[in-house]
């Protein structure tokens, strides 16, 4: 491990003032995607279109010979298959997915890390088996407290070497919707989605759906791998242990109306009546109003809401503009859920630019 | 259009020295995506993975109701639907597509545009018909000297609104491997790739592939529009008309070894032997041979290659490295074709930061 030191794998950091995004930063946005906002019009990501985020390499599993395990605090050990997953129980669920690192690039100070602006979201239709079926089949241990679901790829961050894996309360994990996924919008799970199986917990940021799983492990003590303990945490000093990010907090986005300059993605709409559309999602409780403003937040109206599909998918809205007078807008969107959880127009900053959710903002030209 | 002011849509300019990545060049960076290096394991590159650059928005069309126009200098204009191209004879070849502005960031000063590193490349199997056969059936003109082929896709580029549109000359258009390709990967063509159906022009930068196609035309005076006389040139000075981009130079990448660090991407690679591999393509002639390096250029090796697939498929290659000492290295690789075009180690700069082949470098510590 001498080899691996700062210059290979630098401590967390915060851009300094005015500092640009780095080529590391760079590569990083080049490596992983967001979401193109136009894709906001499919009710279901075509595979392809959904954000990605890979901590380290996409891991090449063959499906005829991946093997999970499920041990730890259980009386019944299991070895499972993919074929044996295929013959159980299968559930369908629609689910919004969003990277807890979404809007990171918006940030001043911007902390340095994959630099998001407001893509890191997707909507598939997974498909799979219930954990809590395969968990109550091992038989949980009494004193059992935490999960840890442990993927293929294997890395170092912030100098610690690592396979990906993460904890998850034993409660949340027991949940009826968390699924151990085999198929994505009705096809095999694609390489970058986690095949052959990934973790689906509906609600949570991405960083808690494991790709890749390679074993279920039920702990009698907290978890306390790199991925919750120092990473995935909502602080304001490096020193402070911080809040665990956990479930996705109340977000709408606007599908750009018009049509863009290629280079500043500002749009130019002609001016008339814009039916303005786009999705909102909270991972806490249904999101029950959107509202719109085409003056920066000034003022607000209130949005039209489509059906909620399943519990944790994004969920349409609508606002009809009346665009009579050319000029420029500052278009924005807020959300806010059933459990009172609302969105604040500007960023709350926090030192690893975690479950941001300020008001995305449309710049607009009407001529 | 008195609205799209250089504010909005502002000419092409190269960066500062020392000027980091805008939020504008982030903006694309999120939205575009290369392929992840670990993805050069693939002979053919799944739907996600393969890069993806949209110059404005992911239109949405109707399959049902998509019609093609084949017009301009032919005796017998032709309007084509979906079915109609289904019955015709079906052709399928792998094609390896690179963006023509690859490398572009690492261009010192930077040309401010989409801000590639050096993966926007990837290999599909595309399946569609001939575009020689339909122009043959709709009778080219005598004097007809290019072929326009126009998008769905419409915005605004360096103040210039327009629909994407693209000119080839009428004899690259009637070679037997220019398809209109309605499948990739065996499966109906995904949004963002150009559903319903997209022109594939094996051997060309990314440019010419015309995707979400409406209109084949063929013209008896030379195609003067944007995206062949303004964009996609090689020029040193901003009033010099350039030459155009055209055939993909040389190129070979490395499926980068090892395990990486999450922010810089440094692999870590254990003592011992290393099997280097990667991938190799020209779109002028066949690879004839890969050089591999692992001190930054200093000496080089012979990689073996692996056989030939389609004319403008990439071509696998191998070397075996003794990584005996622990320590940094610099791993580079360069391609020769059969036409004698060969990669620089350095970049060699242009305005628009077009067609760079010059050789990847994957920083290494073995340990």
């Amino acid at each position: 491990m001498s080899m691996i030191d700062e210059s290979v794998s630098a401590p967390a950091r915060v851009a300094e003032p005015g500092e640009g995004i780095s080529v590391d930063e760079l590569r990083l946005a080049a490596r992983n995607h967001g979401m193109p906002l136009e894709a906001l019009r499919y009710d279901v990501t075509p595979v392809g279109l959904h954000y990605l985020l890979t901590h380290y390499d996409i891991p090449a599993l063959d499906p005829a010979t991946w093997r999970l395990s499920v041990d730890g605090s259980v009386s019944r050990p299991l070895t499972i298959g993919l074929d044996d997953l295929h013959a159980r129980e299968q559930v369908t669920q629609r689910v919004t997915l969003e990277c807890a690192g979404n809007g990171r690039a918006r940030l001043d100070p911007r902390p340095v890390s994959q630099p998001w602006l407001d893509e890191a979201v997707g909507t598939a239709s997974w498909t799979g088996v219930r954990l809590a079926d395969l968990l109550t089949e091992a038989g949980v241990s009494a004193g059992a407290v935490d999960v840890a679901f442990t993927g293929a790829d294997r890395g170092v961050e912030r100098g610690e070497e690592q396979t990906y894996r993460r904890g998850l309360p034993l409660g949340e994990a027991l949940l009826p919707d968390v699924l151990l996924a085999y198929a994505m919008n009705g096809q095999p799970l694609p390489p970058q989605h986690g095949a052959p199986v990934r973790l689906v917990v509906p609600g949570w940021y991405g960083m808690a759906h494991v790709k890749w799983l390679m074993g279920v492990t039920v702990l009698d003590t907290p978890f306390d791998g790199y991925q919750n303990v120092t990473s995935y945490r909502l602080k304001q000093e490096p020193d402070d242990p911080g809040e665990p990010v956990t479930r996705i907090l109340p977000k709408a986005l606007i599908q750009p109306p018009g049509i863009p300059d290629f280079q500043s993605r500002t749009r130019i709409v002609d001016r008339g009546t814009v039916e303005l559309t786009g999705r909102a999602w909270s991972g806490w409780a249904p999101v029950v109003a959107v509202e719109v403003s085409v003056n920066g937040g000034n003022s607000w109206h209130q949005a039209s809401l489509g059906p909620q599909p399943d519990a944790y998918a994004w969920r349409a809205w609508t606002w009809t503009w009346d665009a009579r007078s050319p000029g420029r807008y500052s278009l924005r969107a807020r959300a806010r859920d059933d459990a009172g959880n609302g969105q604040p127009v500007e960023a709350a900053w926090n030192r690893q630019g975690m479950a941001n959710n300020h008001a995305q903002r449309v710049d607009v030209v009407v001529r």
